[in-house]
């Protein structure tokens, strides 16, 4: 047996490099303005690499969050049906990720982020860019209202999942999903196309 | 200079036992079933004592929970006006105690509830008996519908505070106050006044 100091392709401490990276480009400069090469060479690896391995730059920051759902996949059940609709659809999927066994890396997530600002800082970026901008863009709501009302709809999703999944307060811990999608839905709808204060 | 070993009134030594015994047993039984007899028995001291130090049995848990401000002084002025009104009460008083130096009680408070599953349910017994009971009983809803729309309550003001104050995500991090009472007090008045899905 010959042991393995070096990166190559293959070697695992190769891949956690790029994790590594990737975790501090992102809480660092944001999901938009950090870049795969940027990445790559932070790692000391091609930027080919970080695609062979990772795909995409939406894939690499899942990966890099240990977060084991995309929201991509997500995003097109949300949208799918009527407007009016859109606010229930969304709590529904997101318990549904959150009850499934997907559920612990969140609570996982959510424990690191109150604690490490990294974490935090990462978490913000995942939730304004994997999740809220893409169902507020296809929403037909004013460009300059997208920071508030995704940001609103945040501090419910959060809520909710905090306190079904965390702190775990009865009677929503444990609470049939359907009942919390409609007692909770009318408040997301509001939150992404309802009239707001101004 | 002695040195004490006994407890005895005065001891810094009892006043933590105290506490300490009120902790446990405030998580372990619930604030309603845990009687101050049996945390002056648990510290080894005598009820009188407990009342000295701290006051009545909301004190006590206030005082446990290192939490600075006493919802029961916050509560009237949340009732005080029109029953239409009490959401946007709510959220603009709840922003004014985290807004507030007691602020960073409250986000240790999350950090060690989220981690802690004694601090989660010290949490839970603290939103429920002097947040949200107090609120709900004077409101005339349907007994049968309080646990409900108070853990709903829940769900959006802990979202507020975790978005605003841990995981900061703007704009609603730096926003002001009356902007998101405005936003947000609609939500709660419903989860506490509206109809209820069946």
């Amino acid at each position: 047996m010959t042991r393995r100091t070096g990166r190559r392709p293959g070697n695992p401490g190769t891949r956690e490099a790029i994790l590594d990276a990737a975790r501090a480009a992102f809480a660092e400069r944001g999901f938009d303005a950090a870049s795969i090469r940027a990445i790559a060479a932070a790692a000391g690896v091609d930027p080919a690499l970080v695609h062979h391995y990772f795909g995409n730059k939406d894939q690499l920051f899942l990966t890099a969050m240990n977060f084991p759902v995309d929201p991509g996949q997500l995003v097109p059940r949300v949208l799918a049906g009527d407007r009016d609709g859109v606010g229930e659809r969304m709590v529904r999927i997101f318990l549904g990720v959150w009850d499934s066994p997907a559920g612990s890396a969140g609570v996982a997530l959510l424990r690191s982020a109150v604690s490490n600002e990294w974490t935090a800082r990462l978490l913000r970026e995942f939730i304004t860019t994997q999740v809220l901008r893409r169902v507020l863009e296809q929403l037909d709501v004013a460009p300059a209202e997208l920071p508030l009302r995704g940001s609103l709809v945040a501090t419910q999703m959060i809520g909710l999942a905090m306190m079904r999944h965390v702190i775990r307060l009865e009677p929503v811990a444990s609470a049939d999903p359907e009942a919390l999608a409609a007692a909770i839905g009318p408040t997301i709808q509001r939150y992404l196309t309802g009239p707001l204060p101004t």
